[in-house]
C-alpha cells in the first residue's frame, strides 16, 4: 500500500491531538483514499529539521502559530509543491493574499478550516457550498473564551473578573487572555471570513474591534430586564459604500440564531437573499476538535472530491432502542388511578420522572414523563395500561430526547 | 473563454430557480473556475431529448425527482463519463449503492447536497470535513413542512388540521402532504445521512418512521407545562448491536441545539467524542435556496478543490455604520433627568425604543435601547450626555442587533 507522508510543524495542544488522531484514524483514511497516511516528521522548538521534514513529506501541516517562522515555512512548503494545511489565523489575516497567491502559482492546495471556529465547517462552506453566493452579511461568535465568560456572567450574575478567573480555572482562557478578551483574536478570524465571503482583500488592520473587558454584571442584569442576551459578535456586511468588518459586544433578541450559542461554543450565521440564512455551530477550540478539522482538510487534499467510497462495513439495523417517553392518559377521576398506572409501570421496571394530573369533570388527564426504557417494554406497558378499566381511550405516547447540552 | 456545458433535467421549482441562478452568477462562476457555465439544454415533460442533452453536456443536473426515469438518466450520464449533481432523495435512499458504485467505476463525481436539508451543507460536511469522523449519533429536523406545522401548533395553540391548512396556504405544504406528514420524506433523508455518517449501506426500507398526524394541541399544551418542545426528529445512532435509523415526533428540552429550530427550517446535529457536536441549520426547501446548493455542487465539480481565487474586487472598508444601542447612565435622582437626556437624543435625531429608570438613593440608573442610528452620531450624543450636570460617570453604550428571524 502506498503511503502518504505528512510533515507536522508544531506539537502543542492541537499538534499533539492531530498526531494522535492521525494514528487512530489511519485505517479509515486508507479506506477512503487508498493511501496510508503517516507522520513523516515532527518539528518542535527543540527537535527536528524543517528542511528534512519538507523533503520527506507529501503535505505539510503547520500548527506552530504566529507570524514567523510560520510564514517562511508555509511559503517554502508551497514553493516546493506541497499542499499545506494550517490553523494559523494570525498568519492568514495578515499575509493571506501572499500565501493564497503562492498556492495558486504553484498549483497546490492551502486549506485552513481550523483557523476559524475550530471544527465548525465555515471555511469549507464559504469556499465551496457558497462559492458563487451573494453573501450580504455574516455574523459570528468566533471566540470561545469570551462567549464562555459572558455565558457565566449571565448565568451566575458574576462580574467580569470573577468569570474570567473561572474560565482560566477550567482551561477556557489562557494565563494571558488579552487577545481573546480584547477582541483581537475574533478580529483576525473575521478578516478571514470577510475575505472569503466578499471576495475582497481584508487585512486584520482593517477590522475594528472592541472587547468585553468593560462589561459589567449590571449590563447583563438590565439587559435581561429588556429581554436581551449579550455576545461578542463579529460582523462582516456589504453596505452601499463598501464593506464593514467589526467585532464588538452586542445584545441579541432571543429569536436570533446566535442568541442560544452558550459556553465555549462558536457559531457563524451567513445571510443572503438567495439562501436566506445558514447557521453553523460547534466547539471553536479544543485539541481533538480542532485536530479533527485539520484531519478533514488533510483528507480532502488527498482524495478527488465527492467520491462516495464503497461501504467498509455492513452494520446490523437495530429495531428496538431505548427512549424516554411522554405518556398521556385519559382516566376516570377517582382515587387509586395513579396507583394502578404506577403499578403497571413499576412491574415493567419503568421509572417515572414527572407527573401532571388534572381533573375534567368525570374524567381526568394524567400526563407523565418516564425515564429511558427499551421501547418494546414501554409499549407492552402501554398495552396493559390501555386495558385498565379506569383508562378511557388509547394511551398516547411520544418520545422524549433527554440529552443535556452545553 | 472555454465554456462548461450543463444539461438540466427537469424544470420545476428547483430546476427553474437553478436556471435563473446559473445565468445570474455565470460571471462569478467564470471568475472562480476559468470556465463559463452555460445551459446545454433542458429536459421537461414536453420538450427536449435526453440523448441530445447528454451528448452536449459536460455535467448533468438531475432535478426530475422520483425513481424512473431519473435512475435511468443518472446511470446513463455516469456511464457516459459525466459528473452528475442531483437533489433526488428518493433515488439515493433506494438506489444509492448502485449509483455510487457506478460513479466510482466511471471516475465521475455524483454530488447531492440538495437532496437533504436544502442549502444546509450537511452532505459536504459528512463527506469531507468529517470523512474520517467517528460519528456516534446524528439528529436531524429534515422536513420543513412538519416543522412549520409543529411550530404553528406550539405558537398559536391550533390543532393539527388547522396548522396543516395554514402551511398549505403559505406554500409550506403540498396539496397532498402525505409523505411529508407521515415521516417518509424525512426517512429517505435519514437513510442518506446514516449511509454517509456510518459508512454502511442503509436503504429507505430499513428506516422506521412515524409522522405527526396524530399530534394534538393538548400534547403541546401539556408539554409546555413540562418545559418541553415538540419536533419531528430523525435519529441515526451507533449502538452496541448495530445501527438504529428512525424518524418520530420527540420532545426536546430547551437546551437541545435543535429545540430552537422553528418554522420551515431544517437542522442537523452531528455528535462524536472527538468533535463534541456540530449543528447546522437553514432553509430546507425553497427554489432559490435549494438551487443554491445545486450550484455549489456544480462549481465544486468544475474546480480543483481549495484554491482561493485572487480577489475579483477591492471593496472600500466602511468605518461608520448604523447600529441600535443600549445606553446605561448613572444619573441624579431628581425631576427632569429623563427630559434632559431625551432632549439631547432628540436633537441628534436618535429615537428611543425602551427605557428603564430605577432609583438608588441619591442616584438613579437610566437604561435605554435606541433605534438604529449612525454610530458617529450616537457617540456624539453620548459625549453631550456625559457632559450634563445630572449625569454621574461615563455613559455606557453597547450595540444591539435587532434583526428578526423566523
Amino acid at each position: 500500500m502506498t503511503s502518504y507522508r505528512i510533515g507536522l510543524l508544531g506539537r502543542g495542544t492541537v499538534g499533539g491531538a492531530f498526531a494522535t488522531l492521525l494514528e487512530e484514524r489511519a485505517g479509515r483514511v486508507e479506506h477512503l483514499t487508498g493511501l496510508r497516511p503517516e507522520l513523516a516528521g515532527v518539528l518542535t522548538r527543540s527537535s527536528g529539521s524543517f528542511e528534512e521534514i519538507l523533503a520527506g513529506s507529501d503535505l505539510v501541516v503547520e500548527l506552530i502559530g504566529g507570524l514567523e517562522p510560520a510564514r517562511d515555512y508555509v511559503l517554502r512548503a508551497i514553493g516546493a509543491g506541497r499542499h499545506v494545511v494550517t490553523a494559523n489565523k494570525q498568519l492568514l489575516s495578515q499575509h493571506g493574499e501572499e500565501l493564497w497567491a503562492a498556492a495558486r502559482e504553484h498549483g497546490v492546495q492551502l486549506r485552513f478550516e481550523a483557523a476559524v471556529a475550530g471544527v465548525v465547517p465555515v471555511i469549507r462552506v464559504l469556499q465551496e457550498s457558497l462559492a458563487a453566493g451573494d453573501v450580504e452579511r455574516l455574523h459570528g461568535i468566533v471566540n470561545g473564551t469570551t462567549n464562555f465568560i459572558l455565558t457565566e456572567m449571565e448565568r451566575t450574575g458574576a462580574g467580569y473578573a470573577e468569570a474570567l478567573a473561572e474560565a482560566q480555572a477550567l482551561g477556557y482562557a489562557e494565563a494571558d487572555p488579552s487577545d481573546d478578551v480584547n477582541g483581537k483574536d475574533a478580529a483576525a478570524k473575521m478578516a478571514i471570513l470577510a475575505r472569503l465571503a466578499f471576495d475582497t482583500p481584508v487585512h486584520l488592520d482593517q477590522v475594528r474591534y472592541e472587547g468585553i473587558e468593560r462589561i459589567t454584571a449590571d449590563d447583563l442584569a438590565y439587559a435581561r430586564e429588556l429581554g436581551l442576551g449579550l455576545k461578542l459578535i463579529g460582523t462582516a456586511e456589504r453596505l452601499a459604500e463598501g464593506l464593514s468588518v467589526r467585532v464588538h459586544p452586542a445584545f441579541l433578541y432571543p429569536g436570533h440564531p446566535l442568541a442560544s450559542v452558550a459556553g465555549p461554543f462558536n457559531a457563524v450565521t451567513v445571510e443572503s437573499s438567495t439562501i436566506t440564512e445558514i447557521t453553523m455551530s460547534g466547539p471553536g477550540a479544543g485539541g481533538p476538535q480542532t485536530a479533527s478539522a485539520v484531519l478533514g482538510d488533510v483528507i480532502s487534499a488527498m482524495i478527488p472530491p465527492a467520491s462516495t467510497p464503497a461501504p467498509s462495513q455492513e452494520l446490523a439495523i437495530v429495531e428496538d432502542v431505548v427512549s424516554a417517553f411522554y405518556l398521556h392518559l385519559e382516566v376516570a377521576d377517582e382515587p387509586g388511578v395513579l396507583a394502578q398506572v404506577a403499578q403497571v409501570l413499576g412491574l415493567q421496571e419503568i421509572s417515572v420522572k414527572s407527573v401532571v394530573q388534572r381533573g375534567l369533570g368525570d374524567n381526568a388527564r394524567l400526563v407523565m414523563v418516564v425515564h429511558p426504557v427499551l421501547e418494546s417494554r414501554f409499549f407492552a406497558a402501554c398495552e396493559l395500561i390501555g386495558g385498565l378499566d379506569i383508562v378511557r381511550g388509547r394511551p398516547r405516547a411520544i418520545r422524549v430526547i433527554e440529552e443535556e447540552f452545553v
